[in-house]
């Protein structure tokens, strides 16, 4: 597997694996890569892929070759690489968005979406000027908060955590992206892989013969 | 009672109360109230203040005479007016946020705040235009979501409901607010009422005999 690179083009960044190693890149400054050594991506991002394409000549876009079996109409390619990747369990994609995907033997049953830590946070401020506070990121869910850093921090955390439990149930979670680890540690039967995208690419890879 | 207007002024419009009346003015084109009437007002926006105090002569702001026994630091004007309105149970304005407060014996024992529907709603489309989609507010609250749309949905009401649910327990809930109708119908020991913080507003007239 070192004789590729792979790369998942997100909306904030573009993430990279190559030779076991993985690590982001800015789009506005990728770094460029040895020319014969082929770059298998897949991407929610146009603009970003474009930047990629401009600035390497070897790119193959993986996306038509992931196929996933299941019923969700529109499922974002990340999100279908990460499901390769598992055959059963739930898997939490914690980023600027947090997905939430349900695999029952090798089926994709379904999945919902949340905003992720941060976006919530620009969100308040957005709301009003007056819940534009910093985070507190260990406030206790178990008592009413009694500060208005505490109700945002709160509402954003539980919120997200009360949902993933009662999704999870006894189904063992797959977390992975930026705030993965952070949601990871409330969950006993759970993993945090930031692997698991490049994962299902392989997975992808192999079922296709391509390597 | 007639003889006063009372006035909410919140971050997306005016709302006021006349003679047993609600309704509610846009900040930019607030209707001109007899002279002789004073409005007794309360907000969260300096700049829609101003839009009212420039355009109507007897305006009293009534933040200093609602008082409020509890712990929080910083609680919103208007969410202490509601406040006021209840002895014991569970209030949730859902505006474009949704405020959590717990009221025990007249006491505030605190609460927290999450965006509201159109807040998500607005924040999914920032995230990526991929999730600029219409939401399905009857979507199955039951199994898992099967497109973008139910997904999105999905996680905008499950994550509220189920925030609130485990929030008030056995605890009565009183809904105001654009959204109040709408959440209210997913809880039996619930009730509707879009003129709490009129109320609480009210209850501080009395308490400091300025009617």
């Amino acid at each position: 597997m070192a004789s590729i690179v792979l790369c998942d083009i997100g909306n904030s960044f573009l993430h990279f694996y190559y030779a076991g190693r993985i690590w982001r890149e800015n789009p506005n400054n990728i770094s460029l890569k040895k020319p014969h050594i082929p770059i298998y991506y897949i991407s929610v991002n146009p603009n970003f892929e474009k930047k990629l394409l401009d600035s390497h000549k070897t790119c193959i876009n993986l996306e038509k070759f992931i196929q996933l079996q299941g019923v969700y109409q529109g499922l974002g390619i990340d999100r279908k690489a990460a499901c390769k990747a598992i055959s059963n369990g739930v898997i939490v994609d914690a980023g600027s968005a947090i997905t939430i995907d349900i695999m029952e033997d090798n089926q994709h049953v379904g999945g919902y979406i949340l905003p992720g830590i941060s976006s919530y946070q620009h969100l308040y401020q957005c709301i009003s000027p007056a819940l534009h506070v910093p985070l507190d990121l260990s406030v206790n869910l178990y008592a009413p908060p009694r500060s208005t850093k505490e109700a945002i921090s709160f509402g954003i955390l539980k919120s997200i955590i009360l949902m993933l439990k009662h999704t999870t149930q006894t189904k063992k979670m797959y977390f992975t992206g930026g705030d993965g680890k952070f949601f990871a540690k409330y969950f006993e039967n759970s993993i945090f892989d930031n692997t698991l995208i490049f994962k299902g690419m392989q997975q992808a890879l192999k079922e296709n013969n391509i390597i």
